[in-house]
């Protein structure tokens, strides 16, 4: 069984082809630039690799291209798409419409577009995708959607709502929805596998801190709570992401510099975060070289991070009455030991107790936390493209 | 010793004579409606009081009739304003320019009018009630300003700052200050006190609850963090307040009802909290009713608010590394036994326990938790006033 794994993104088609066997990936690669120009490059499991500048005027040329990739050529890993099983598609945001991963319709395109206006960067680029899947694969594939949004389904209204006034959760939608729910779910149940726990016995903080960065906590195998809200915006300090800011400081800063909505909207998703209080870059690890070398404002983003994160565990903790697990995943929670250190600190009263030596690692699945840690503490590589595959397969499998 | 305690709002003037020997308050009241019509309500510590429409065109006419009622008619206090040793103003922002109590200079009173613009409701009245003040009063008359934002000054960078860009903070000043700092501070010093201990040997979360509320981490003395931000509208839900959102659902919410950035911050300060998500009051105790006789919707704001001091609690132990006591001030702070025991509600692993029956209680100082509680819970009645008459004593004894 091959399932076809598609993240589409406004001028983008990342792809993973996978081996449901034994998981392993047959393929990946990226149709970049799409209306742009286009540029593609690829991989498959045995080490060949392509790329090329290409025309992509839109996702259809592009789904094509990838068509020919898998199918043709130096790259060529099946000789036709009639091979693949499913299609499983991730999408950023279900609302309260898409509770769990579904099969795919015209109507449920239709209504991923219709959410557009709740994810204007993502949904309308997925609907775009899924059309062109389906005009390009051989006629009745079986398509599948798997939700940024479902995994956090199960949170509580105390959790989800905002303290504005009513109608703006009735009539505009205006709620917690969090995001990032396929890694947090896909670590967290890994964790459990490794613990050897099943999930319903676990309360876990699960921190994905990558350029976009969420924190959730997994109460019996389910999102009571996250950081992330109504988009991808609030929560911790990011990338180029604010994170939480007063809402009264939001319009001070519009009003002052003038700013539309939306201009105050872009301002605080693409100046700010590490790279708005730094000055200095939007990645992690120019953020520690120069608070390193002894960059102030470096070095503040830097205790702002990790101090935020800290928060949230003991936040999390109250809130699920306890916690058993602390795992961080994602670019930065995988990579950066000193981040997971700085974060730790202070919360022995907690039982959370870092090894120094079993946190100097990276990228792999690794606990991390002393043998008597009364609260296990473990990095733990996050796969979202395999766990969109295993939705899919079960989808098409029922 | 009598001092005088002003606590001026850009339409009334509110005022405590103390008689600093046992800290008993020889008179108190209100000059009401400034600018408007007028109106005055007055009560002396013996029991006399006052209640009378009248012409305040200005803040000086409301403090000159102050005058009148201390020292002439049915609620003399005192034979002359000369007896009054110092006047002490409850004022809101002091920003980075005023860290501590001070005294009054005109150079002082330009500075916090200067501040309006980071407290447009409160800091120009603050200083139309100095100016008026030092007209009326005796020359020579030393007087304290005593400030909101102040005993949060000991915030580390890593509690204060926003991920925005870092121009905000250098150029438009836009950084968390924290409010209620004078409450926090007053009933810390009680706890520690009442506990026999020192404020340096305590990590206090002290939650000031009432139609505006915040939390604050009270670590050896100092305020290290609190939920208030940039403005009081930040943190938890209140009255009329929403507290933390999204960041970006704030733009998305004014560009869906086409408000001005001013229109928005009204629209988050007035019409949100409990009245907004309710739509029945912004008094917790109608909340309390209608959500025990079955109004969903105040059944949703009443488990927000709890649920979000349970979170507050949580991360602000882990901020501090530990929490020795919990405190609960203000008007439902100290009144409402039934969102004390919510919150408190599987705080257990953290040491938190709260006895049913000690917790049945309304306005005093209580300790609500168990014996065997780790973690020591208290209700602490608040007095801005007395804090703000002790702070100005201290000052003029220098």
């Amino acid at each position: 069984m091959k399932i076809l794994v598609v993240n589409a993104g406004s001028s983008s088609l990342k792809y993973q082809l996978l081996n449901m066997e034994d998981e392993s990936v047959i393929a990946k690669g990226n149709c970049d630039r799409i209306g742009i120009d286009g540029h593609v490059s690829a991989k498959t499991g045995d080490g060949r690799s392509y790329e090329a500048d290409c025309n992509f005027p839109t996702h259809t040329e592009a789904f094509e291209k990838l068509v020919e990739i898998l199918t043709s050529g130096e790259t060529k890993v099946i000789d036709s798409m009639d091979e693949i099983s499913a299609v499983g598609h991730r999408i950023v945001q279900g609302a309260e419409i898409f509770r769990e991963t579904c099969a795919v319709t015209d109507e449920v395109i239709d209504k991923i577009d219709s959410l557009a206006e709740l994810a204007p960067v993502h949904n309308h680029p997925h609907a775009l995708a899924l059309r062109a899947c389906k005009a390009v694969l051989p006629a009745g594939t079986p398509q599948a959607v798997v939700f940024d949004t479902a995994f956090h389904a199960t949170m509580p209204r105390k959790a989800y709502l905002y303290g504005l006034p009513y109608e703006c959760y009735k009539d505009l939608h205006v709620r917690k929805y969090g995001f990032h729910g396929t890694s947090h779910r896909f670590v967290s149940g890994e964790l459990a596998k490794v613990m050897g726990k099943k999930p319903e016995e676990l309360k876990i903080v699960s921190c994905h801190l990558g350029n976009g960065s969420s924190i959730t906590a997994v109460d019996g195998g389910k999102s009571v709570d996250t950081s992330m809200g109504f988009t991808p915006l609030d929560g911790l300090v990011m990338g180029t992401r604010c994170g939480a800011v007063d809402p009264s400081a939001v319009e001070f800063v519009a009003k002052k510099k003038g700013f539309t909505p939306d201009e105050m909207t872009a301002y605080m998703n693409k100046q700010s975060g590490f790279l708005g209080v730094s000055g200095i870059s939007s990645d992690n690890r120019d953020i520690q070289k120069a608070a390193a070398e002894g960059n102030e404002q470096a070095q503040a983003v830097n205790e702002m991070l990790t101090y935020q994160i800290k928060k949230y565990i003991g936040s999390y903790a109250a809130a699920m009455g306890g916690v058993d697990a602390v795992l961080f995943t994602g670019g930065i929670g995988e990579n950066a030991p000193e981040v997971r250190a700085d974060a730790c600190e202070g919360l022995e009263f907690l039982g959370i107790k870092i090894d120094a030596e079993k946190n100097n690692c990276r990228g792999k699945l690794v606990e991390i936390s002393t043998a008597d840690s009364k609260v296990k503490v473990y990095v733990i590589p996050t796969n979202e493209e395999l766990l969109i595959a295993r939705d899919t397969l079960a989808l098409i499998s029922k």
